[in-house]
């Protein structure tokens, strides 16, 4: 099932999509793609897609999960992007935060912060919370994640890095966590360390890489975190960057007002930015 | 006004303090001491706390702020403690962020994480975001404060510092930060930089310090934030620590089970902490 939420930023509805590739409402199903909803799937078991009403075809697409409590990411998870980052591979997962006020629809415009000269890409596989985690087992791991989707952990490398420490501040800013388009139930991906994922600007491919090359992979993430912290439903995890990123090309390359970014991981759709200026 | 929340985890009931030191309840009012009611504050001007129904005595103080979208850290900002921790005052605020699910009551029990060697505590001054703000100036901060709290920034140096970077993950896990007693509003606080704080480990006197040398104060901390983020309505601020915590010690001393935390600050109230093991 293929879960996503569409309407105007702050109001949108429940939906998902169905075979042909229409929006169809899930508001008299369910409240919102968040909590209980997600803690337990089995309401969409018996769902008819066919029999749920069409929604507008040009509606705009939100986030597809709500009431994100955390947004963690992992660094550093791919031997050749840490290798691009002049960095080693660490000997444990990499973790930090982002902010979830920095979470957008997979479409919305990316805002270039002012004073920004280095905002920069990263296509990541992002995993949803359904059951709360707290010490489950590398083996138990997939069973508390509701599904995938596609994120892009916008990153200003000039706050992340060279202004006085802790990455958090140049992954937080306003529209740097488009979420979407939809959360695929993990029902529909056999093996989420076998996805291609891509990421081009303007058209050109800047990022070709697979999942299969991640470091720590899904189960292994999961598991390391509930060792710190509960995880729960609606929590967002995303799991790292392939090679490909702007910092690491010779000489760097950043987004700059007016370019599109579009980026996309198989069996998980695709999202396009515009890129604008802070106004 | 001294807003609370009261009542068992999950299930708190929005409250006030009265000038006897009786909870009362504000349920009539209020739905919580949260989004809305903290942007416009108007609704605390001409309450009669007397004609508000009073608490049972014992009632359970749970966070005093909900709908924290935010825990947003600075590191290093007393002069004093980035001294003890060996490391220079940076040249711009360090910030990192806590798990909002490390939430808990003022007086809820500390779990020491399993494997932690180093839980250590941090008496700091919470700032709590009233209307949102996104590059507001230093002379205008403030007017986006709804008040001020006691927390703890309780820390694990070992997941820290020695687990593969970003402190994030020595931050964030489950109890590590204690929120209240209430949410003193910011009328009733005449200097955010001018509070004494103080934190007793067993009835021993640990940290005993100031807002006074706070090397970037609310207002600046404000301000710069809104640069990078927009803040919102229950987004939490914790201002830094004086010096005095376990790790500047020598040798450095940690808490461990059965060991009591006894912390406040000028105005704004006291909290009272068990150490427990996760069992």
């Amino acid at each position: 099932m293929k879960l996503l939420r569409y309407g105007p930023a702050g109001e949108e509805r429940p939906g998902l999509l169905d075979k042909d590739g229409n929006i169809r409402d899930l508001s008299g199903i369910v409240d919102d793609i968040a909590g209980k909803w997600l803690e337990d799937l089995s309401w969409t078991k018996d769902l008819d897609p066919e029999a749920l009403p069409m929604a507008e075809a040009a509606s705009r697409l939100g986030p597809c999960v709500s009431g994100t409590g955390k947004f963690i990411c992992i660094g550093l998870n791919f031997a050749d992007h840490a290798a691009e980052s002049g960095m080693e591979v660490p000997p444990e997962p990499v973790i930090f935060m982002k902010a979830t006020s920095a979470i957008v629809g997979p479409n919305d415009d990316i805002v270039i912060p002012r004073n920004s000269t280095a905002t920069d890409w990263e296509v990541e596989l992002g995993v949803v919370i359904g059951k709360c985690a707290k010490h489950v087992s590398r083996d138990e791991a997939l069973e508390h994640v509701a599904g995938y989707c596609v994120i892009n952990d916008v990153s200003e490398r000039d706050f992340q890095t060279r202004r006085s420490g802790q990455w958090t501040k140049g992954k937080s800013c306003d529209t740097f966590g488009p979420v979407g388009p939809w959360l695929v139930t993990r029902d529909e991906i056999a093996d989420p360390q076998n996805l291609k994922m891509w990421l081009k600007v303007n058209g050109e491919t800047m990022q070709d890489g697979s999942s299969a090359t991640m470091v720590y992979g899904v189960a292994h993430v999961v598991s390391y975190l509930s060792d710190f912290m509960t995880l729960h439903p609606g929590d967002i995890i995303s799991t790292g960057t392939p090679p490909g990123v702007g910092q690491g090309l010779k000489p760097p390359r950043y987004l700059k007002a007016g370019d599109t970014v579009e980026l996309g991981i198989e069996g998980l759709g695709g999202q396009r930015q515009q890129v604008r200026a802070d106004t």
